[in-house]
């Protein structure tokens, strides 16, 4: 019987690629790349793995392909790239990502070098699949790459659903039999049918509530910029990780070399001895310009704040995230015959957007024991009111 | 073990006084009331009863009053109310109460002679609590009375999980271990304490779409007002059916009574041989005079709409809902130390009302053979324009 | 979309012939017979219909036959039957079986008469399909028939685990999966292949556990029988319910009939005023004749009963179950390349047939006023040791 | 709030102690040792931790408590030693604990040094708790002892429903509120009430399926048992790996301290790919002196085996595991107000042991390529007969 039991999907049916695929030291490298970084901090059930999730992610390709009535190697080829569309990420997924894209200057999205390098491209070849065609769908490119990265994505349908499963948060549990059933194509767009207008909401509602309330949590957003920190510590001193190596490890080669190399750091992710919000300031408390900082400028902010507090470097971490987008805004549905961007059709998309928007903050994060003097120094370097000091 | 199993709280423990209000035979009634009337005919795993959500609503009582410290007779009362809440409702629940308002002059809130005469005040007394006082926090009265019936009741946490869990559509599944856990009072008020924004949205979020996908389905819709005309037909008719008696009847009752006294329209319901939209109408597209229709006035329009199609006065059903509340935009949260209404806390709450405005329809239903003619004499004797047409 | 929602198996699609079937009155008449009949006076959440039990074991039907490889008309006459399979039962389904047995020769599989005189036959012969091949497969018949009724039949898979949802006690909750994928013919008999011992075993203690624990539980068995009997005395009456007519009763006809025309069993089972057990008697303490005691005789006993307790006739209950059989004992199992009966494969089966045998009890039962007086009779009358009076 | 968000309990309260406990490095070290071992790599969801488990294991020791109505210290002390109960564990869990006993002479329930020394003991003390009544109590002394290490340890409750979720395999959800709902104290022993045989038997069930399908799978055995040869070899060579620091090792330690120094068995573990079975023998087929085999015998047998087909030693590993213990059989229940063990009120526990008999399997494995040099080899040294080759 060639089927995985998964907790999500129960037994998932694996075709002959897949289950060859699957024995790639490439793919079972996801077993060791958790799905939620440093999430599990807070919800300390979420460690699934990237592994399971790509197996989902297959699976609801394969569901999605038999509704549309897509079969023959179009399918296997969007089968595949379901399954393979996380093996281009680093250690930590996400969380490494931005490192990884301006020290190799690649996104996790761009599988088509690491399929080469590993030899997956020859386990495709061997069953006549073109990887190139493969890391094509991964980019979310033609007709049938919507279905593995758009809007309407299979990725997003069971990431939502297993992580509600795995952190107990009820939120992200779509309908995703519905959104799978509902699928189709008009004029080359992917496209969700008439009466759905509710079930486009719901995907952009769970999402929003899973940001505030998993995603986005400030424990794991402290731990993950903590994490960050410490990896650009790792690349950066005199050893031999370069960043190719770097990006092909897995999460427990990284929290080695961590404890190894920046111990202070690693020790302190290892044992959730964290540091803490010396100011937490919101959209219309951050000035305009530090919306734009580059990386650069952001560590230049830290070590200013960091002198003026008389702490070292490393001890402040400055987190401005990026301005909100929802994706999900464009997905599109049939409204009396017509197709609609979502946004056309739901007076919600923007009140969603707006409290996103609310919910947004930059952070500046400090050892319990220096935040006050972080706090009055990032107040004057970043030049916010004193009201976001914590 | 005076404990009771249930498939969504797992076992709920009973007080002394709870075991003796379980077995009266009002109370028992319960069992014979469906807690979604007609939706069962759209999802059919929707068979649970009033006596399980009453039997959950107890238990998320208790919780919340164990976090709130509130025990020793106030808490009896509490968990009492919570417990007979439900009593007053007639046959099919919420589909009979305003038949039961314009003939009896009495909301199912009103629990006060229900208890009295059922018994049920004996029960109360003989512990030493007061009929009174739980009739009066059934209404929400005083402040432990908003746990009962409020913006933050233990009622709604109960019914969005429950029916999430029997319909098998995930949307209601809200996280009710945190919303008790985060409950509180400030000068009187029932509020949800700091960072529970998101956790006070997601119970508006999940009533908005439990509202358009489940509860205001429109072939529950249609069920629904075929069984308030029956039932309206069977009190009209020369027979014994008295609105006292009628409102003491359970689901069973009603459905023998209509198929033995209104067989046309009560065998439909039985064997789901429903009426069919002839018209379905935005807010927009309905005049401003049809919102406030009288119940009399709804009925002459039926008739006028039956004459002009030639067809006979039951088989048209003008189906005018309320404009839709969102109850829970009230809600109290406290954001940096101050209480706010969600209303003002979050720009989810104004979108939310807008999508139930955009939900809204007025329907007109009749048999599939007659639904051109009733469509058309509907069109012209509602004033409504053509492309409501179905 | 021709999809139905389950809170069990997710969606569910219908072939067209599925659609039509559901429409019928017979079918739909499903919606108003419990799955579980009394059970839900012990779990109160259990109120499931045998709708969407028919619903599930259509849906795993489907997936088996799909494993299976099976397509085309075969599989459309067993997808039929196995919808169809509970079209047969009368109202409260097992509980009236028997009486329906004894006064109309007719069991609850034989569903030929019942789909001919409803019309169901005309919607299968309307799809091409023959209505006495698919009373044959609910029959058990042929070698596709072992799928809708057998020891590995999809109807038990459905059932244990509906169940376990409904009730919340979590043994019925069966690996369906798993058996629908190890589905397989040798020999024209229906097996599991190689490595499925333990699933085998899986389903019979799923049954063993769910027997002991929910479907015999002694609450519910009292009310099946006060059940039994006032059904039993509504149809000696002279009134004008026939043994045809009650058989197509459905569960609200029912209960509605017995507070008419039986009030005090009536009543009593609708307000949960339930008898109680005034003896209770294992294997070891029931004399063997009272094992194979024909109706008749058991209606004497209780007569001789009554008499001896200066009792009325209808407040004394004797309730002989048959010795407890598995039938899942003789599921064939592939072993080392041979094909084996379960009994033959597992040391369990013995023992779970011990333990049901060990939960086995005669009981009697009477109002709880009468409880010692009955006991004593009851003692005398059935020569049972005075250690099992309650 | 202080509460932790659990995918299996919901909302777990921590108490002042457990909420510093919590805070500890040794407890925070549980996040990075997963609770199966190797079995993800057969289910692969099934990544949660020690750190989840123990979580657990508190929230149900918390429940029990409340309805035994201890408080106070007593109880303080039996959550305490509920929570910790596995610090003591190395990497990987039950997967190294031989090695650590042969070589350290301690058992993973031994917690009292373990405390000591990594600063647990002045936490426990801070909050006036007594570290050695704690390490009693995890070594399952005294009466409250039986609730943490016992025939009805809420430790077994918890992992076997949360193996359960994460793996996907039902058969662990047994009704741990029922247990916890039923235990009571007589003469000093922890038994269960009245009526709850069935319950009883419900674990022992559940652990037996669990064995079979889950923690027994044969691809976990390969893969553990590659694993603790590795770990042997780690420890055997001339580096820095003291067993002290071996047994405080996480499992991302170990696994890249042996990819670093075992790099071919440890690179198989990470990438999954695994030795195959050369021998498979049932007990039937094991002579008896196989059975008793000591550590180093068996060790000297796989270099006998690999000698004779010409393969390096770390080619072949011999499993023989323990014979099958059921330690729930002790399980003591009242029936008819006596104490019985389940062994005496259940026909069902010998039938489980003969089940666990029949499940026992000694195991050779080796490298695909070797599997049959091996296996004709291990026959001969082991004396085994030719049908247990694979």
């Amino acid at each position: 019987m060639n089927a995985i039991k998964d907790s999500v999907h129960d037994w998932i049916t694996l075709s002959p690629v897949a289950a060859d695929l699957l024995d790639t030291p490439a793919f079972q490298r996801l077993r060791h790349i958790k799905q939620l970084s440093t999430v599990r901090l807070v919800y300390p059930s979420a460690s699934h793995t990237r592994f399971e999730h790509s197996l989902g992610v297959y699976h609801l390709a394969s569901e999605a392909l038999s509704h549309l009535r897509v079969d023959g190697e179009r399918a296997d080829h969007v089968r595949a790239a379901a399954l393979l569309h996380d093996v281009g990420h680093g250690p930590y997924g996400h969380q490494t990502e931005e490192i990884i894209m301006r020290r190799a200057g690649r996104h996790h999205d761009e599988i088509g070098g690491v399929i080469e390098d590993t030899g997956i491209a020859d386990t495709l070849r061997d069953h006549d699949l073109s990887p190139s065609r493969v890391a094509k769908l991964v980019r979310g490119e033609g007709e049938l790459g919507q279905l593995v990265s758009g809007e309407l994505d299979v990725d997003r349908m069971d990431y939502l659903v297993r992580d509600a499963h795995h952190t107990g948060v009820p939120y992200g549990s779509i309908d995703h039999g519905r959104l799978v059933r509902s699928l189709g194509y008009r004029d080359g767009e992917l496209v969700l049918a008439a009466g759905n207008v509710r079930t486009a909401e719901s995907l952009l509602l769970a999402r929003g509530l899973m940001n505030g309330i998993v995603y986005r949590h400030h424990v794991s957003r402290i731990a993950g910029s903590m994490l960050e920190r410490a990896a650009e510590s790792l690349l950066d001193r005199e050893n031999d990780v370069g960043i190719e190596q770097f990006a092909r490890m897995a999460d427990h080669d990284l929290l080695v070399a961590l404890g190894e190399h920046v111990p202070d750091l690693g020790g302190r992710i290892e044992r959730r001895d964290l540091y803490k919000r010396a100011v937490w300031a919101g959209l219309s408390d951050t000035p305009a310009h530090l919306l734009g900082l580059e990386h650069e400028d952001e560590r230049a902010a830290e070590r200013d704040i960091a002198d003026r507090a008389g702490v070292d470097e490393s001890e402040v971490i400055v987190d401005v995230p990026r301005r909100p987008s929802m994706k999900e805004s464009n997905a599109r549905v049939v409204v009396d015959g017509v197709v609609q961007r979502l946004e056309e059709a739901s007076g919600l998309v923007g009140a969603i957007r707006a409290a996103q928007r609310d919910g947004w903050r930059l952070g500046v994060f400090a050892p319990e024991s220096e935040r006050e003097a972080v706090a009055s120094a990032a107040v004057d370097v970043l030049g916010l009111p004193d009201r976001v000091r914590r």
